[in-house]
């Protein structure tokens, strides 16, 4: 039998600091003379009630647990928090149901930014800033989980990562935990300096620190209907984009930086790689956008800037309806929102240094082909990339690939058009937010979809957000055996 | 510098053997009294010609070729070969362009069965059997190739199917040649039947004789212009079906059964889990068609089956528009396009053995997450599948997810939408023959595609046909050095 009781106590930890979390909209509410605070103060206490009831009653087991328990925790305290969040949402005056309240909770914590509510430009701030707060509580988790567990686990290429199996052992960081708390720093103080920045740029005081929040984690919730696009604001959409980037990188390089190494952020490949794509996509479909839809290069620029930033760090902030650029744009958008962030960001995705290794390893098999007595060793970041890590991310690759499929084929059966069903399967196992078409576009929303899929949708932002493995290796009946 | 002297001798054999193949819808022109045979006996002169010279020029050279000859003779000798298959295209009554003529030959070689023509059902018989042949041609040279070069070339996980490395070396077939005569019977034997079987159901001869021959290679090209749908014979339809499959599955095994050993095609794995997958997909979708639609149970079934066998072994045969039956539907037979049939046959696409082996190393790797210290190797036909096996497979299905990809997103700057790109692309790369939407789905045809989309395809066409490696590898600088 498997021992839940460490399990138990850290998902007790995790629920008893998310209802903390709930006292902030609670408040907000309560001094704008919202009833709503009620709604919070309800969800706050149910939550805590239960957090503090797991503490107590496995407070005096052991605090390691083994692998099989990491995994356990992982995607189940994902679960529990995602459920006990959505509390908020069920219990408001927003009038939705729990399929709908579970989706756009699980939408927050996963950082993904699809939502089913619409009319928020006239919700209290209390559920605004409670999604907003999601998104940036799910951020740090994942940069949290990307650093601590995943390496750990040995998901899908993620040991590259591993700290203790670092060449040039710096010995400045010694434990995961106080990388962890130094990261948060970084994290809270980014996050800061983005809301200031908005604030300076005429968004009153709430809209920028909701945005903010929004932006670093790569998330996407707005506080409008109409997104970044319902300002009208230029300066606004630069500080985004620029910070949607900052989300977009590996957040131990900005920890290095803060301690005297800032060259470290630029000399890592990833990062470089990331930022070549990026670059690349905005010159190529800057163009593109200037012949098709005869804007002003400088708006084309502006516009395309935005938007493919957003996507392919899954943030899913819309400053424009994309849709209506051409096949072409259309096209580099979806298959951009695959390619995703840096590892150890706040973006989702199949993510730039597996691509990097993927390619590295096709280019050594390319010439093992011609030469077949040679001998190529792909590297990554001036390393050899070694039979089990490029195994690991074309195991990863593949389920991936699968998965995707496996979920635009179920969203099908439910009755959902060939667009609408590939793009949110895009969406949803990316992390992204918006995906293509009429009904769940940059200019949709995701309401009226049937409850079957939404519930499909939530499924697959899980899968990808916990990087497939973490959750699929619990369907394997050797999981559970001796 | 190369010695390019014994490619040019091996070209020029083919090319005279195309010259031959010439001949025969000249004869069917004059017999029937159309002027169209000229065109075929000009053709044939000319090719003959450059087929004899380049023979000549070089027959007294070395005819041992080493790995980079191999690589530039197996892309080369296809690209010459569909450029002078085109010839009659572009000199017929038909009134094709070059680019209209070289799609269609290439569509024709690699058996992919994308046309631009229309007004089949009028056309000389000619014009009609050289397209059949074409596939026919195709068909075979892509079964001795699968044989007899590509493992050779260690494409992809090809090194599986390499004869001298089996096992169980039971010197039934020494030689690669006499395999591949053996198979050429097997080939002619099989195509022959299936003629009879059409004919005694009532097609006439010439019908019978051409669709069994683009029925064997998988090809799909048909004599009218609504495919198989046109000539209304359930009949038909159920040995179309049956023969399809039997082009799906490893011509390797068809002459081990004539050899005495006819239990060997089902004990083989992949041929196992192709037929497992078909008859899955066809039990789910015939019972969605049956909801959908409304036809009578036996009806969908009927189309079903007929529909599934023609996408996944990529014939490309139609007998009626899936595009109807929902997003569900639509989506299967998106994805199976990209599964084909079984290594060693005339199907395209990712093919099975790769699904099993990823499949098989994706377990192995789940089971090691959550067992570290486990030894967990995965199988392939009862053999271990080697890291070099594994990444082989892997490097070719990343290439092939990403050269998809770059063919959608050129198809989309060109100007086509979304679903035509994607699908396009798709059909292009798997050689299956009609795509999604309106323009060129199962009911549409592709002369309605601007020229550059055209070329694009037609590179795609050739790219999945020769299973990437081959042509990708000539792209590396280092192919031309020392």
């Amino acid at each position: 039998m498997f021992d839940f009781r460490p399990i138990f106590f850290v998902v007790g930890l995790l629920l008893t600091t998310l209802a903390v979390a709930m006292c902030a909209p609670l408040v907000v509410d309560a001094a704008a003379g919202h009833d709503e605070w009620r709604v919070f103060a309800g969800s706050a206490a149910l939550t805590a009630f239960i957090g503090v009831t797991m503490i107590l009653t496995t407070r005096s087991t052991t605090r390691r647990i083994n692998i099989r328990q990491a995994f356990i925790l992982t995607t189940g305290s994902w679960l529990v928090l995602t459920t006990f969040s959505a509390l908020p949402f069920a219990f408001s005056g927003l009038g939705l149901s729990f399929t709908d309240s579970f989706f756009e909770a699980m939408s927050g914590v996963t950082t993904t930014g699809s939502t089913v509510i619409s009319g928020l430009d006239a919700a209290p701030g209390g559920i605004l800033l409670w999604r907003a707060l999601l998104q940036w509580l799910g951020g740090i988790g994942i940069i949290v989980m990307a650093i601590a567990i995943l390496p750990m686990l040995k998901i899908g290429g993620m040991q590259l990562f591993r700290m203790e199996s670092s060449d040039h052992s710096e010995k400045v960081m010694p434990r995961v935990t106080q990388v962890a708390s130094g990261i948060g720093f970084v994290y809270l103080a980014l996050t800061a300096i983005c809301a200031v920045a908005l604030w300076a740029v005429g968004f009153d005081g709430f809209d920028a620190v909701a945005h903010a929040m929004t932006t670093i984690a790569t998330g996407g919730f707005s506080t409008s209907d109409g997104s970044i696009a319902g300002f009208d604001n230029p300066a606004a959409e630069l500080i985004v984009t620029l910070f949607m980037i900052v989300g977009g990188l590996p957040f131990v390089l900005y920890l290095q930086a803060v301690r005297g190494e800032p060259g470290a952020l630029l000399r890592d490949s990833q990062v470089r790689c990331f930022l070549i794509i990026v670059i690349v996509c905005i010159a190529v479909l800057g163009i593109w956008h200037h012949l098709a839809t005869g804007a002003p290069l400088g708006q084309s620029y502006r516009e395309v800037a935005f938007n493919v930033v957003s996507i392919i760090t899954g943030t899913g902030f819309s400053s424009a309806d994309y849709g209506r650029w051409g096949a072409f744009a259309v096209g580099v958008f979806f298959f951009l929102m695959f390619v995703g962030g840096c590892a150890g960001s706040t973006t989702c995705g199949i993510k730039v240094f597996r691509f990097q290794v993927l390619y590295a390893t096709a280019l050594a098999q390319i010439h093992r082909l011609v030469q077949p007595h040679g001998v190529f060793v792909p590297h990554f970041n001036k390393h050899p990339i070694t039979e089990e890590i490029a195994s690991s991310v074309m195991g990863f690759f593949f389920l991936f690939v699968i998965t995707f499929a496996a979920i635009a084929l179920a969203l099908g059966a439910i009755g959902l058009d060939f667009i609408t069903a590939v793009s949110g399967a895009a969406t949803a196992i990316c992390n992204v937010g918006p995906a293509l078409g009429e009904i769940i576009g940059p200019s949709g929303n995701f309401a009226a979809l049937p409850d079957a899929a939404k519930w499909v949708l939530s499924f697959g932002m899980l899968l990808g957000r916990l990087e497939l493995f973490t959750v699929m290796v619990m369907l394997a009946p050797s999981f559970w055996r001796g």
